[in-house]
């Protein structure tokens, strides 16, 4: 088994991709693979592969490959996919909506258990079968329920205010899809989602080609 | 000037972070801006900001650290923030309705002129000002608008057929939000956008803090 401390924030952050073309190989009943196989697949160089999958031992031999099932459940457990998390999200707009609906989140161990927001007409609804409350309810129901994640969709004025009404609740880690970079202290993990970083880069290889 | 070609996809995908985050310093003014300073507002080593910035030539200098202006303009320069590119949205769904309303994308130099849908009930509705036409109509639209950006949120069981005619009419980049990663081709530039692998980065990161 693979001591996580000794592998990088970089390498973890490539950690579910891996995953994700491992679990298509697996679907396809493909038992080994190289890394100049995944090379092709994945678009990312074979020496990259080689040295990220090196952190995980000598489980890629020397003209033999890699062992699917296994590198696909070793990068499995180190990500935590047999864990679940408990997560709220806060502003029932587009986006919200969009995040209760996406199916992939359960399946990889983060169950959405509510929605809040403070427009009246939405309050009562269910969205995808999760309840949207009131935001005036939120300090009780966090008080009551075991929340580790907290999704904030809300408009991008009012994020720094239920950033920090959140983590004073006691909630740990923040999935932020407002503009802003939120950062707020040591015991509080972030990731921001910033949509046009990723438009950005598809402009960039666009124009590329076509010079 | 930079020469672009000498810079690396890795570092193409961290330069609209740099760039942001460049503008926050310019809002507020900051004339100079050291790797040490950047490397604590960023959360990337310093070591690996030089080593990324190496690339835009000598303008780090010792002691004196980056112009903040020019580092700015320069790496909007390269990801061409000065370019327009004209989008359309397949999907009038939850996601398609939040990324038409996403007011960033403009400011990027990205117009979404036209959203699509099989929905007669979403037909001839507008968001954010930008008209639902009739999936029908999407050949006719093609060839009378230059379209750069075909941005797909279609449900997934959809995703390869509508791949393949916004290829067919000769759309070379899609923004794909399904869960299936699409590899269409040589001449087709694709950006993926896997929500949940930011999520379980978020996921890991709580649990190594609670470990």
């Amino acid at each position: 088994m693979v001591e996580d401390k000794k592998i990088s924030m970089a390498v973890i952050r490539r950690l579910p991709r891996y995953f994700r073309y491992l679990s298509d190989l697996m679907k396809l009943d493909i038992k080994r693979v190289s890394s100049k196989e995944l090379s092709e697949r994945m678009h990312i160089t074979a020496s990259q592969i080689r040295q990220d999958l090196n952190c995980f031992g000598g489980f890629g031999q020397q003209g033999y490959g890699y062992n699917v099932e296994y590198l696909y459940n070793e990068i499995g457990r180190i990500l935590g996919t047999d864990k679940r998390f408990n997560c709220i999200i806060l502003g029932a707009g587009n986006m919200g909506n969009a995040l209760a609906n996406y199916e992939n989140f359960k399946r990889r161990g983060f169950d959405i258990v509510a929605i809040f927001d403070v427009d009246k007409e939405k309050i009562g609804n269910k969205i995808n079968d999760i309840e949207v409350y009131s935001t005036e309810t939120l300090a009780e129901f966090v008080a009551n329920n075991k929340i580790d994640i907290a999704i904030l969709t809300v408009p991008n004025k009012k994020i720094i205010d239920i950033a920090t009404e959140v983590t004073n609740l006691g909630i740990k880690a923040i999935w932020n899809f407002s503009p802003t970079d939120l950062r707020l202290g040591e015991g509080i993990v972030v990731e921001n989602v910033h949509l046009s970083d990723s438009l950005m880069v598809l402009g960039y290889r666009l124009r590329e080609k076509e010079d």
